[in-house]
């Protein structure tokens, strides 16, 4: 825009002000308009309103109201591996709303328990096949250019326990191992722009400062697409739970990979086979044979609305009612859901719901008149890579039953007459 | 997309899924690479990774890392009006990543305190001019189709400390009566389809169950194109402060007119002109008439890094620093932010970052090589309304000083040859 173009935009601007507004006398107070008369006693006198509230919150973090008591991360012994220091929360995805996870109740996932690191005291050392290794305080690292974006993250057991058979009443335990959130940091491509990484680099290796040492190999190629460190979560500084104050993003790809209280990056010609890429983080098929280099979450969906844990108790034949649901892959964009109310035998378009980002949550509605009879609510999604959710019989066809990782076939909720909603497994 | 194509996408995902992946046995475990020799101490042992890490938080809300206990909403005097009722609370924005603010840290305003509402208790009257006159309760609210949609909320007063020159060596307190978060509700056209709106309707009343009994008027034209009653925040309920369980979202609008703990709309042929809305929340002119009927937080922006809060010290003469802010306008959506370094003389292009949605928060950058010297830092916003942010001069000209809301002239931080950064007011 030119100079000259700006300026008669500014003037333009304060003649719209000038006009766009009606001026009276401050002091010409009307009555204000009576309520109807039958106005319900509750609407004048609720009882909260007849005393002063309580004081703006600050000097210390706001907090949810306490009659959302009940919306929390959860664990239960079926999840724990003997203690909760190598465990993991799960988020209440049955409460979410639209495509952001709060902090607060984010999945959390530790091998070695929740680092405490004192930031003053976090160094990250970038070195191996790079032109020129550094190592960065947090203050240097958060000088780079940076970027913002919002992607799910997803620990490949996520329905993990449910390859036999439904093992969780919940939606929380059966598909709450993920969450999704606004990150902000920097793509490791803009850093190793300013190091120069060398040729011959094929794989980088991330490990953690945590007691697990947690560490992960990745290929340079998707290091030098989307990879990124984030030191922001929503709008604030990344959660302890979440590796503050830096982890590694690898947008899509399963959550561990993601490693977390990040101290090194390394890169070389192979990979590293740490432990948690040769014992753990492989999935087992029924050749006996598993697979190793498993990275990006494939296209998966889920219905959140009803679920076990929120069912339609009290709805009536002929009212109208909201299915919602999430879907989300991590090879890219979700380009549609369909839905089922026969457990998987036809399917009707549902409609995404606000933004449709990349490797990201996408809720999607589909506006129902409830009848007052059975249903089994099947969703399935694809996405613009050309995937779609496989039925449990395609999946189980090639994965067997054994495996614990990438589960990404259809998940049925019955709903019965009384409208209660139970997990079943409709093969097919 | 046809039955028989789908059926095609599905097995062509199978072929991809199963040719994607390399099957190596799993018991071919490799030695772990050593890290290079000249590997500082630190990275191998970081202390906080000496000890087992606190348990995964599950049962309980989380919290930022007590490293982060500065990043909160802040009161003073100056903004409290001698109790913390009737008060507010302003948002760390120098802390801000993004263009999302985190539920514990969104900034607060209320009138007679937070009130405690059961939302077992909760009733919503929808009355006057409509067919249909209703009582709702907080499921029977939420069964309609919902939306989600990101929005900041702007208290009119954001900057009003500072008409006549800088009150405030702080940018949470300059500008930070203000928040952006993704919003979950239903339309009220939704509702209203439902219930049918009189013709003659032009105006609609909306009231808080709170002890201040917040009201203020609307007209029908906002109501019928993106007014909100929203029980969602970022994923999770309302938080008490924002109006818990629901509060009536006015994208753009001052935050006042976003009445919280929202009980009743009533719609009627006039205004109302409630306390709040001739009393308070008029902007007094230098006629000595006040503009009333005053809705759209006008065009705006902010440097929010550097700040007085988190200056520049340390930085060296040559190195690159991404100077960065936030814009907004509750007239549409941000096409542009200029970044002046002389206080507004000459201006270059900054780049908008990540999401450009309408009426929300949108962060800008540039990417700046320091040079040692002194800066006066100034932005201006232009959005797709055609307004642009005044100069001082030409906003006082029309406004005079006398008012404390609607301030949208440019701002500047002085940067002084050693990094400090200080709030000062250029005149032009």
């Amino acid at each position: 825009m030119s100079e000259t173009l700006r300026s008669q935009v500014t003037r333009r601007d304060f003649f719209k002000k000038a006009v766009s507004v009606s001026a009276i006398a401050a002091t010409a107070i009307l009555l204000p308009k009576k309520a109807s008369a039958d106005e319900p006693e509750i609407m004048h006198h609720a009882k909260w309103g007849q005393k002063l509230g309580y004081p703006v919150t600050y000097n210390r973090y706001g907090l949810p109201s306490p009659y959302e008591h009940n919306n929390l991360r959860r664990n239960t012994k079926l999840l724990a591996s003997g203690n909760f220091q190598a465990s993991i929360a799960v988020t209440p995805i049955h409460e979410s709303e639209g495509i952001i996870t709060p902090n607060g109740l984010f999945f959390s996932r530790s091998h070695g328990g929740v680092a405490e690191v004192d930031p003053s005291e976090f160094r990250l050392m970038i070195h191996g096949l790079v032109e020129k290794e550094i190592v960065l305080t947090l203050d240097q690292l958060k000088r780079y250019p940076s970027v913002t974006r919002t992607h799910f993250i997803e620990c490949p057991a996520n329905g993990g326990q449910e390859w036999r058979g439904p093992q969780f009443n919940s939606l929380q335990f059966a598909k709450g191992f993920m969450s999704c959130a606004e990150w902000t940091g920097v793509y490791i491509k803009t850093i190793l722009e300013d190091l120069g990484l060398k040729k011959e680099a094929l794989w980088m290796l991330a490990e953690g400062s945590d007691n697990s040492e947690m560490g992960r190999t990745v290929p340079v190629d998707k290091v030098l697409d989307d990879a990124m460190i984030v030191w922001g979560q929503n709008g604030e500084a990344l959660r302890p739970e979440q590796g503050y104050p830096v982890r590694l993003l690898l947008p899509g790809w399963e959550g561990n990979l993601c490693v977390k209280w990040l101290k090194r990056l390394e890169f070389a010609k192979e990979p590293w086979y740490c432990k948690e890429e040769t014992s753990k983080y492989t999935a087992l098929k029924p050749t006996g044979k598993a697979i190793q280099h498993f990275y990006a979450n494939e296209v998966n969906s889920t219905v959140t609305h009803p679920s076990p844990e929120k069912p339609w108790l009290g709805l009536k034949k002929g009212e109208i009612v909201e299915i919602q649901g999430l879907a989300w892959s991590g090879m890219g964009t979700i380009t549609g859901v369909d839905l089922s109310f026969d457990g998987g035998k036809n399917y009707v378009k549902a409609n995404l719901k606000g933004l449709v980002l990349q490797k990201s949550w996408t809720r999607w509605s589909y506006i129902y008149k409830y009848e007052g009879k059975p249903l089994l609510l099947t969703s399935r999604a694809m996405d613009d890579a050309g995937y779609i959710q496989p039925t449990i019989d395609q999946e189980t066809s090639i994965m067997g039953v054994e495996s614990v990782y990438h589960r990404n076939a259809v998940e049925t909720w019955e709903v019965t007459a009384e409208g209660m909603v139970n997990h079943v497994q409709i093969r097919s």
